[in-house]
């Protein structure tokens, strides 16, 4: 009977293993270990300070430590390698999948990298070196060289007594390829096809034609894209001359759906998406701080706007008061259309075909939401402040900010892509320096021509 | 011999169909999406303004309006499916998986959608109905009944036959599922290991034992986590009395992983992630307003805190130009540590275990950059207005702002999470409203103790 599966309990484990840690009970932490799977181990590592990972992982069975590692994320996968001698990296990452082992060592020194080679048995070596010979994030990268090919001239019953000789089949296999002899691909053979097919029928009656096959340079972005669209399992990979070269499963395809889902959030707030979330304090302080450096320019700009109205500032400090409003509310209207246009650019929906649509679109929401809020506000200000003038000068800044808030949403984010600078990381920066510097210098400026003498 | 795939050509289709479209020729766009997949349909429409998209809409083969909308987003698909007839809707979803009419159908209001039940026949009705009793955010609201399922004690070779019987599986059938005279699920048979194994061979002595099984009403992002982690390509689901009821199959997933993740996207900047790039303008224009609207009251609060110190204000303009720089990093940095943590929660490496850890270590970067930044500053401000003591002044709200940022950077949204308030919707704002009342309220508060007279 099946267990039916209770709430995630990493945490509840994770004291039981603190506890047991602090009262030195290795042996007991290690027998908690030898009962969980790799992928759990490596959840449980996830959430471990760096202290603590360091122990536990000195704890794990060497003979899944490849395993353990091929689940981790970057940075902590980094970490833990750093520190593993080429030696042990050459015996744990014996029998993965070559595409797994490029993903364990692509961050090795060119030295400890080439020591781990040495280490290896000529087979492996070969195959490994094939497989970082591809960029890491394109489908080179990221696909399994395991797959099995047949010829299409045999009978299904043939094929099966082929596979039952084998014994067993790469991981995740759905799809037999069926290529020439020249190793060109010319179909498909999925599994469930093979096993309803009468035995007597050959291969080429029930295959599909392959149409449609990845090119081995493709950016890795682009293949999670072809996969959501067409709800594929699995896809072969071709050089430029149709030779097949390998095979994408959709696992590591899920993997980079969600780190590109996630890098969008992580950049947007200027993160790094590998980051640990338990990194050190000196290396999370270092990365965050450069963030930190660019918006001290902003801030320092929009202070310098500020400094050009310093009479008037001067003269009135209602209007110091009120200086912020305007500037804040440009932000978040402008950052909301930022998020909706790099989700479009990210899954392809916006392109020049409708750019100019999306432009007028985003324009006519600022110039809505700016007539709203400015009326809003200019009145919250004039029973504030008893000036109706300052009113009617806010709620001026704040109609034209929310307008230009619009425009710079879709026109920013765009225009960085066009640059190839990535518009999830510079975007909201960008946006926000345009809305804080419109909205502080219409704001100053028309306080300065209406209300100072 | 297969093709390579060429870059994604949306933009260049969707301009030629504009092309087209104004110019009349209708039958020729109508060829145009004769020859393309139904999930091709969906990304065109997707990046199509309104009006064109009911156009285009009309325009493609009724056949395949059922397939098209199942590969629509929420909001996309729900427009169409507003304007469509019952007896229509009826015949779109006829022959469509159980869970993806389900999909099409949940937005109906309840009238219009008995009669489109009205319309189906008895089996489908039924089986449409089963769907739709499951809430849509779960296991049983994702999962297709659509599954085969054997018994233990026959031979492999019995299987194969019934399945060539049959002639064709279920979609993305990668696995049989073994279950005894009770319906009651006892275990696994993976396609590949049917065709590797020998005929003879019974079915208990190869099947792998069911020891995890997807309970119906799990929430589907934990659904998602669990294949994420497990590398799934299907999983069972079971009642509570362990009956299989259905089958989730990855690609379900897929979907739901990249929701999950744009969905922290979009909430961090206060969009609604099922939101259409092309909704209709008053349409946007009036869920975007309500995010303004807090902000408002968010920025109404810092300007009552400038409030406070008017006189301060009145009496040195250069406080009302440098004010804005403590809060802005502070909300920078502040923001930095909540999307860590709003990621770290989603993905479940965040608990009660190591908050307390995380706490410290968030404290700890903010205090180094404050310190860092409190420095440059405090020294930019010094040279720029000539004020050692305002210079101090300001290093000295840096330096508490950041600390404070980093506090409630991992304090807020975790609160939020208890308290069942979504951390990456609410999370953002409440951190930068924390980050501006204390940024102002110390910057303003020295330099009202130690500057003016």
């Amino acid at each position: 009977m099946a267990d039916i599966i209770e709430q995630d309990n990493t945490h509840q484990t994770l004291q039981e293993v603190n506890q047991a840690l602090e009262n030195g009970m290795f042996v007991h932490v290690r027998r908690m270990l030898q009962e969980m799977e790799p992928e759990d181990i490596a959840h449980l590592l996830e959430a471990c300070p760096p202290k603590e990972r360091q122990v536990l992982w000195q704890l794990t069975d060497p003979e899944e430590q490849g395993d353990i590692l091929d689940e981790l994320s970057e940075d902590v996968k980094d970490g833990i390698v750093a520190q593993m001698a080429p030696d042990k990296l050459a015996a744990v990452t014996e029998g993965m999948e070559s595409d797994d082992v490029a993903y364990v060592l692509r961050s090795l020194p060119d030295d400890k990298y080439q020591e781990v080679l040495a280490q290896m048995d000529a087979t492996d070596r070969h195959r490994v070196e094939k497989a970082l010979a591809y960029p890491e994030d394109t489908a080179g990268g990221i696909m399994s060289t395991d797959f099995i090919t047949i010829r299409g001239d045999v009978s299904a019953d043939v094929v099966l007594r082929y596979l039952r000789m084998k014994g067993e089949l790469p991981e995740a296999t759905d799809t037999l390829y069926v290529v020439d002899l020249n190793e060109i691909l010319i179909g498909y053979l999925s599994l469930a096809t093979l096993i309803t097919t009468q035995p007597d029928v050959e291969i080429h009656d029930v295959m599909e034609d392959a149409d449609d096959a990845i090119p081995v340079d493709m950016d890795d972005g682009e293949v999670a894209n072809l996969f959501e669209r067409r709800n594929w399992l699995s896809a072969p990979v071709v050089d430029a001359n149709n030779h097949l070269v390998g095979r994408i499963t959709i696992d590591d395809v899920v993997d980079i759906i969600r780190e590109d889902a996630e890098h969008s959030m992580m950049s947007m707030a200027g993160m790094d998406d590998d980051e640990d979330t338990f990194a050190p304090v000196v290396k999370s302080a270092k990365r965050r701080s450069i963030w930190l450096g660019v918006n001290v320019l902003a801030a320092l700009a929009a202070a310098s706007v500020s400094n050009m109205f310093e009479e008037t500032l001067a003269q009135m400090a209602s209007i110091a008061i009120l200086m912020t409003i305007v500037p804040s509310m440009g932000g978040v209207a402008g950052n909301q259309t930022v998020a909706l246009v790099i989700r479009g650019l990210a899954v392809g929906h916006i392109g020049d075909s409708n750019t100019r649509w999306l432009l007028s679109k985003e324009a006519r929401v600022g110039l809505i939401n700016g007539i709203l809020w400015a009326i809003i506000i200019g009145s919250v200000v004039v029973l504030w402040k008893g000036n109706f003038l300052l009113g009617a000068i806010i709620a001026g800044a704040m109609l034209t900010n929310l307008l230009v808030a619009g425009i710079a949403g879709v026109c920013v984010p765009i225009m960085l892509k066009k640059m190839d600078i990535d518009p999830a990381l510079a975007g909201g920066m960008a946006l926000t320096t345009i809305t804080d510097i419109v909205g502080l210098s219409v704001f100053l400026g028309l306080a300065t021509l209406f209300l100072v003498q």
